[in-house]
């Protein structure tokens, strides 16, 4: 049954942050977008009485992570991944780039976590970027077991609106003291 | 010759501030990116042994502002335009969903700011977005007089490295009680 389950609900996590965010921003409780994927253009046509049209165009490495934005007046920055796998969570889905952008971001002060689905499980956790960073550096193995995260994330509660409640993560886990 | 200087100079604000930033993020001063211009694909060819080639595509309105990121703990967000008009800046320029976001921004608790060039008088501005918009809406011409800019907005100190040190104006404007 649970084969079935995540077959149908596909993979579609950016969906599910997009549409949360989407619902954040009307109900003015965050400004969190995710970025557009780097294109570069190489050529394109101006046809007459018609809108511009790239005709030759390649997609880049991005250089930061997805999403950002600002929440309570603090710079958020995460990376969002999904996958199939039963047992453990595969390191080559995080790019080093992404570590190293992470990294930064806590330096700068600002608020950097991931959010990472297990499709099998119809679970989705968020995850101190420092800790999973720490954890990647620290492990010899290529993937980090589930257990981890259940041990270590906070698991989002899912829903019609939000889809992802992630905000309520966020809030335990970097904004606890203003309760 | 101040003719000939502009147009030396050509219209190159984006190439200044993505440099700006560029030296910044290698400081560890900021780390603050111009997001991707979003495109809408429509096609993708995927040739045999070669990477990904987008043969339609179009150019999308972005909803938000062209850069973003953290600098001192804060959200820092902003617009950045140049006009060769001597004497006012073109309303036309700032669009209404660049006003809307940077109202949000400032709502959550970010930092909002414009950055407006003169190419004529080889000059560039920051000016903070509350004060631009309130002007924007408030006034009954479709332009802003350059004195207008000369008296609210900071003079952006230009130079090799960085080209355009925009962040010491964010400093005198935002984090004067911290220095």
């Amino acid at each position: 049954m649970h084969q079935k389950s995540y077959s149908s609900r596909g993979m579609r996590l950016e969906n599910d942050i997009n549409d949360s965010n989407k619902y954040y921003r009307e109900l003015d409780r965050a400004l969190i977008y995710k970025k557009p994927t780097p294109v570069q253009v190489v050529h394109v046509d101006y046809p007459k009485r018609q809108r511009a049209k790239i005709t030759e165009a390649y997609y880049k490495t991005p250089s930061t992570t997805d999403y950002n934005g600002v929440y309570r007046g603090k710079y958020i920055d995460f990376e969002a991944k999904e996958t199939k796998n039963k047992t453990s969570f595969p390191l080559f889905m995080i790019h080093p780039h992404q570590i190293k952008h992470l990294k930064k971001v806590v330096f700068h002060g600002g608020i950097g976590f991931f959010i990472i689905r297990f499709n099998y499980h119809n679970e989705t956790y968020l995850v101190d970027s420092k800790l999973l960073i720490d954890k990647i550096e620290n492990i010899d193995k290529s993937s980090i077991p589930y257990s981890w995260f259940q041990s270590h994330g906070i698991l989002i509660q899912e829903g019609l609106c939000p889809r992802l409640a992630y905000l309520k993560a966020v809030d335990e886990l970097y904004f606890k003291e203003d309760k």
